[in-house]
């Protein structure tokens, strides 16, 4: 497979830009301290994922794009790709959890995508994925192991360069797979490119500090972040992630919702777990902040019942 | 006192551009209709007041500012001028309702005014607004019959304008004291703006249905929109009114609440009651939607507990 490039991203991103106005780079004080916010949980689908699915699915052949696409994802993937094939006519078939929130699977239907549900403890998913791409002869858009995924949501970065003037010097971003943190370093290379993860969640944080890709434990905690649910980054992704990336960042359940109160309160933007954690990490201590910080808050598409218990605490 | 007019406004949205980022001008979908919705709620104090506030406090003269200022709010025009005074130097004392959302209250001395509790039922607030102005020779900055307050507020319309590259077909306006609805009308004179109110605190449109200005009844049901509970508009901001708007338009409470909803799971903002009210025109089918449409969403400074409460019904 081709690697993911920086030419890339800047083509990326000049498509996305045709389609989707950028989302705001919120300026955000905190204390005596005050740093930027790239709040992609705007995008019409709630979440970064709409920049790589519009770039692979709109770089698909007339052949490709007649057999249609299928994905893997707890949601937000699952909509960006949904979004971008109901926007080029191309059918999507999305591998869900069971327990994935009931809002992320009812908007990927609602963009007309057909959601095939599996279970997260005793199911394969890549298996399902890939079986039901083969029988068709679909292209597989993988949630991060992809070149032209990573291109596309490294064009958040290019925004951020553009909002700001120049490269910051630091960006913290949410990460899962690591697929927006790789595109984010390869967009921005004289940034300090920071992931965060909640803990216990924490496989890019370990697979930096080994050298070499680790797993998550079987063992691992329950958390509320199920955009973050990775079990381990791909090579595609750590390639750059390892080159680019000196440390990643921890950040508690605990954190995590008092940024989503944070955000909610001082910001007035809705925040999932998930897109939460960098913000966490900003809030907690964690990150230098200064006018050179940013920090990408990745998705928005909360399920209100948890929303509400968080915010009466 | 003179009046607001479209060169003011320039000079205003030249100002803000100066020290405040565009607020995002968001894409909608609601069924098959599409339409735009201008996201004030996203600006550092939650609500566009910040733009009357700035626009007035920052053409203060060196000796006005010394003698500080006085505003009366029950809490978004409270933290506009609170946050143009701190940022300015001005020492900035506010008026505010017991019965004034918490959060509101708070925020506005945390940006470090001087906050006077009066009683909403009792007294009269701009009576004691006049008089701590009077007693101190201070300004007094009223929340919308300011000639700097409309025109500051008119600079959203100059934003909107610039953001989708022509003036739309028609603006749909939260409307209290019509601060707000005169600017934007001053700011696009193709364009037909639309006030909105709570069903019972509908004094602008019975103003313009009856080509004068109507009072609130002192029977007036209740209402979750604190933003939007002024008694009457004024005569600087109706003579502007009355010639652009030919009608408003009136929302129930439960619209509000949908309102609120909608924007929390399909755009992942955080909208008060008060700034939710013309989305509520908009999808309780009130509004001609398409893409000349545009919808402003004023305020965000959403009571915690309030909004918990709405998200699970």
């Amino acid at each position: 497979m081709r690697k993911p490039s920086a030419e890339g991203v800047a083509r990326a991103a000049a498509k996305i830009a045709e389609i989707l106005p950028m989302t705001p780079l919120l300026p955000v004080e905190y204390g005596k301290s005050r740093f930027w916010l790239k709040a992609e949980c705007l995008q019409p689908v709630g979440a970064f994922k709409i920049r790589g699915g519009w770039h692979r699915l709109s770089d698909l052949t007339g052949e490709e794009r007649v057999r249609g696409v299928v994905a893997v994802s707890s949601g937000n993937h699952a909509q960006g790709v949904a979004w971008a094939a109901k926007r080029l006519g191309i059918s999507a078939t999305i591998v869900m959890p069971r327990d994935a929130p009931a809002i992320k699977v009812e908007r990927t239907k609602q963009l007309g995508a057909t959601v095939v549900p599996y279970d997260r403890m005793t199911e394969d998913r890549e298996a399902i994925g890939q079986a039901i791409a083969a029988e068709h002869g679909s292209v597989y858009v993988h949630a991060f192991a992809d070149p032209w995924v990573i291109e596309g949501q490294g064009s958040t970065g290019i925004e951020i360069t553009r909002q700001l003037g120049r490269q910051p010097a630091r960006i913290a971003v949410c990460c899962g797979g690591g697929g927006l943190t790789a595109g984010i370093a390869l967009a921005c290379p004289e940034a300090q490119v920071i992931p965060v993860e909640p803990e216990g969640w924490d496989d890019v944080c370990r697979s930096i500090e080994a050298g070499e890709i680790q797993c998550i434990a079987p063992d691992a905690p329950r958390t509320a972040c199920d955009a973050l649910q990775t079990f381990a980054t791909s090579p595609l992704n750590f390639d750059v992630i390892r080159q680019r990336c000196k440390f990643g960042l921890r950040v508690s359940e605990h954190e995590i919702r008092e940024a989503q109160r944070f955000a909610f309160s001082h910001l007035r933007i809705v925040l999932e777990p998930g897109g939460a954690v960098a913000l966490a990490a900003a809030l907690s201590g964690k990150l230098e902040l200064d006018e050179h910080t940013v920090v990408v808050a990745t998705g928005g598409n909360a399920d209100p019942e948890a929303f509400a218990r968080l915010l009466v605490k």
